[in-house]
């Protein structure tokens, strides 16, 4: 598949823009006008630098409102049209995006429209110019992609193909599978955009909330399938409009964006595969098996496959004291298991869930006590690792002796470093083997659960890369994402967005912090995934346990800090849910939470904070599948209130 | 009128929201649920910081979900509404609003529905309870103030009345003129917010997109004046769920929610006076005279008047570098009127144009030279700054001595300082006659246009200030917000409102940067206006002149360092204006931006920065009434590269 990207995508200059394209690896771009019009290289030096960074320019857009309109205005269309087609050839392009008209259309007339279409693709002709014909989901009389088409085919001119954008089909709801049907030397160009489902008029929601693919909620797959069945085999082209995109570092936006393509055709690829098209040589594959498949004109690489991750292998948390977090992890039950025989870090455990404290930043100046790393279990760590790579997440390395266990290892988009594990059946790890040094009397009172399991963790997220961390997960991970939720803190709204696997032995929360909140961020080094930003908004890791009351007995009894529940939300609580009196009153001894649905039950607590973590114990009862939201606000306002009375009194 | 706002309007805890709005001066309150549950204080505590506040507990909210639902739901929601009634009871409440059923509503029949509302208010009234019943515009089968008010009528109980929320009426485009003939003592509340008109569901619309009256486009004057005249008497409280307001400084929003009641009821009793009741008392008003002018329960009551400002009087640049300054100036053909004779100030001027540079601050280490204060030619200065004080805008104050001009001053949201000065009809200013200490030789070249006045400036805004900042300048100023535009830039979309009075004299325009711009903004001290933010985006004086490409020639003579526009630019203005080709060149020569729309043309250009500010030379041409919003994106990209030359060059 040929892939590009339109420089609108994207912030900065033509020269920045042109070359983050080159290192995030696309074969060609679109010009956007204004880019080339703000532009103080010519013509000349911006085809010079294309041929050099191997990009093709496949695409000048856009030439609008020329359609449908009264002699005089067509003439000053033509003389207009003519102007951009000199300079195409400066730019040694061959290519023009031509929308239908929205603003000075006058005339609803197929047969005029055709006819100014022709004498424009006659002129493009003598300029060795091809005119990609694209219907606006809010163009004036032109708004549906067949529509464009059957112009198209009326003109019937070498010079006059269709462009087909799919935010301008699925926006409005249009069926694709019309598609299949086009002449594929007709189609000039596909651009596509994902976008969220919004109840948004049309020409705001795209021109603000479109996203790469992957990161909304259009069937891109499908569209881009029937085009491939079509025949067409040109590139495929992101366009969109993003505001957050627009301003976010350039190089990395173009890695998100080349990751989103890789990912779809993969996508489109399965896509083809799961839907035969009928009546065609693919119908026939089920009786002749896989020899007949029929092939495109246009090629879909494909990666490797990985199964979706079966938990959390461990969370590695980096420790400015490492001290406060011992005593936090011994107080909630988990146990040590000493130090690394090499590493400065140690490991402590309750059941099958891992935390590892990780020392080696302490002291240094930036390092406040944060998560730093996941441990996913996956079937094959050097396949995921592979796939992982192949979608540009960058690798970071692990320092390892001779005979320990090597992790494959990238960073997420929020720094985070990622690593796959060797899952085992009975849910151990071999590489605990390689701690135990200095290892410390047990903890004092009763072991903690042995049950216990990672449930989910919660990261905070940086504004500019939030659509990012989504499509990273998804293609990378193979976690699923679920529609967000939005929960109210005394500093704003928090966006919370559930990722998970079909099992739900993973389940990642990322989190959108208030901007406020969200000081001290800032881009990292680019390809780097954003190593470098630092997250001043708190985080956490939750431990499933089967008995949350004994648990957090057991925890009280060790002198666990709570986070402390005001009395008025056990009050809330009661008219809420009618509780039965002993219940509530264990719940309001012990500061858990509750809450209840038709699938469960489900009883939290938090405990306090160590720098930006704390931690979380969680029992599920029933198929309850949610993570209390109708607390989280209570969690957010004792956590502020508790962060500013340390602020009042230094 | 009596003034609430609800504590969902406000960032940070219930303590701090109530001392907030007991500062901004509000009578009430209303206590949003989540609030008071996520809050340490106890109902007793609430109700006596209440009373030490002198704040009434107006409103509990909400009561969800009530009506429509089988019975065995509504026995749980009875439970669920008296332990609400108790609570209120220990708040020292009466008033709790319901809102119409969304989501467990399963049956649609008024007869029920009035005898479950029948059976709640019974209750309500055996704990001294008033409902204030409410139809969300997003209610199952309620979704009418009138239907809400059909079946208060039908009903007929003293403890069940009727809340107003314009938002839920407005935003369904619902007349409001109903109200007026509601009987008064069925309405129980009445809630308040603005809100930008969006093609978005109500829903999402009314969750995040709400703004105080004045903020938005709603007609709320109209919608309270027929409440008004209906014989509503009770608070008229602000309920407005606000992203950024949610996270915004609470004390500072608190005081920009209190303007924004206050203007709205001036603008009530002007509709008031404007629209007469059809064959009520007022209409007798024109032949009758004023005394027999019809009052109303409420009290409404009145500002100072002002005209709208006639011109800009002055504008002042803080100079960390003053001799850049005082080099782009005599550039431009500035003169020197030398310095102030008591103040470390400088005088230049250009027709009427006039300029200060202010030296008070230079070696500051946070100065950066930066526009610092804008003067204003009003009728009146101690009116309109009698009326700025009663609009709550801070009073700064200005250093003088006895018998210099002493200028009515306070701050504007982004920490600009207004002035408000006696214009003269020869638009010459008194106060000029302070200057003249040091005045050195003119400026070399002939002199600049004796024509020339301030035709706009362009200030950069804080994201968490922006509708505040067009509040504060339509109520404390007249002027009128026009819709914006936006405009893109290497790093992202610049939103700009432009601020008008009718007759063109004053324009001034609100840009707001993308967030990575806005690096190094923070909040300011509560109720300053924001001293203390910096603004690190670009912002200009903009002169106009009656010859353009004479001033620009002369200023090239005196060696103006002019902002480079690019090549490509003038081959696109060609291509799509067709420009005479002398024309195009002398604009080409000079560096010259162009705009041309129905009503006439418009020449500017650009000078290189200082600090953030720069300077812009623009000449209409016929009724042109722009700012060449098309060359915008130009100006952006030249600026930015410029900058990052500066960076890679250090």
């Amino acid at each position: 598949m040929r892939t590009g990207i339109a420089t609108v995508c994207l912030s900065g200059t033509l020269r920045e823009k042109m070359q983050a394209c080159a290192v995030a690896g696309f074969d060609g771009i679109e010009i956007f006008e204004q880019d080339l019009v703000t532009s103080p290289l010519s013509p000349e030096d911006v085809r010079g630098m294309a041929a050099d960074l191997g990009l093709s320019l496949d695409l000048y857009q856009p030439f609008r409102d020329f359609d449908s309109v009264p002699e005089e205005l067509l003439a000053a269309n033509l003389r207009r049209a003519e102007a951009k087609f000199r300079l195409m050839s400066r730019l040694g392009m061959d290519t023009i995006l031509v929308c239908s008209n929205v603003a000075t259309a006058s005339i609803d007339d197929d047969g005029l429209r055709a006819e100014q279409l022709s004498r424009l693709a006659a002129l493009a002709a003598d300029h060795g110019v091809k005119l990609a014909y694209e219907a606006l989901a809010w163009g004036k009389y032109v708004n549906d992609y067949e529509h464009a088409h059957r112009l198209v085919q009326t003109v019937d001119h070498p010079n006059l193909g269709t462009c087909l954008d799919s935010f301008h089909i699925l926006s409005r709801d249009w069926d694709t599978a019309a598609i299949e049907r086009f002449d594929p030397d007709k189609i000039f160009f596909i651009q596509v955009a994902d976008a969220p489902k919004l109840s948004l008029d049309v020409l705001s929601w795209s021109r603000h909330y479109r996203v790469f693919p992957g990161e909304g909620q259009f069937e891109l797959a499908k569209f881009l399938g029937h085009a491939v069945r079509a025949g067409y085999a040109g590139p495929v082209s992101l366009e969109v409009f993003n505001d957050v995109f627009r301003q976010s570092d350039v190089e990395r936006t173009a890695v998100d964006a080349m990751r989103s393509l890789i990912w779809l055709e993969e996508q489109t690829a399965k896509w083809l595969a799961a839907n035969p098209a009928a009546g065609g040589p693919e119908a026939g594959t089920a009786a002749g098996g896989a020899a007949t498949r029929r092939r495109y004109p246009m090629e879909l690489a494909t990666l490797p496959q990985v199964a979706e991750p079966a938990g959390f292998n461990f969370a590695e948390v980096r420790a400015a004291d490492a001290g406060a977090l011992e005593t936090l992890l011994s107080q909630l039950g988990f146990a040590s298991n000493g130090r690394h025989r090499t590493k400065n870090v140690q490991l402590w455990t309750m059941g099958h869930a891992r935390v590892i404290i990780n020392e080696d930043s302490a002291g240094a100046e930036s390092a406040e006590t944060a998560i730093a790393a996941l441990g996913f279990d996956v079937a094959s760590p050097v396949i995921a690792a592979a796939r992982a790579q192949q979608l540009k997440a960058p690798a970071v390395p692990r320092k390892s002796q001779a005979d320990e266990e090597i992790f494959q290892g990238f960073a997420a988009p929020d720094s985070t470093e990622i690593f796959l594990c060797q899952g085992s059946p009975d849910g151990t790890a071999a590489w605990t083997r390689e701690f135990g040094e200095g290892l410390e009397a047990p903890a004092a009172g009763r072991p903690g659960d042995l049950s216990a399991v990672i449930d989910h963790v919660n990261l905070a997220q940086p504004w500019q890369h939030f659509d990012e961390a989504v499509l990273f997960y998804t293609s990378a991970l193979a976690l699923e994402p679920q529609p967000y939720a939005e929960v109210a803190s005394p500093t704003g709204l928090v966006r919370s967005q559930v990722m998970l696997t079909g099992d739900r032995g993973v389940r990642l929360v990322l989190n959108l912090a208030p901007l406020l909140q969200q000081e001290g961020t800032a881009p990292g080094p680019a390809g780097t995934g954003g190593t470098g930003q630092r997250r001043s908004y708190q985080e956490h890791i939750a431990v499933a346990v089967d008995d949350l009351v004994g648990a957090a007995r057991a925890a009280r009894a060790r002198g666990l800090e709570f986070l402390q529940i005001p009395e008025n939300y056990y009050e809330d609580l009661d008219a809420r849910f009618g509780l039965e009196p002993r219940f509530l009153a264990t719940l309001r001894e012990l500061n858990l939470l509750y809450d209840r649905d038709a699938d469960g039950e489900f009883l939290h607590f938090y405990t306090a904070t160590v720098g930006s973590v704390f931690f979380e114990m969680v029992e599920r009862r029933g198929a309850y599948d949610g993570y209390g939201a109708p607390n989280a606000p209570v969690r957010h306002a004792v956590q502020y209130d508790h962060l500013h009375q340390l602020k009042l009194t230094p």
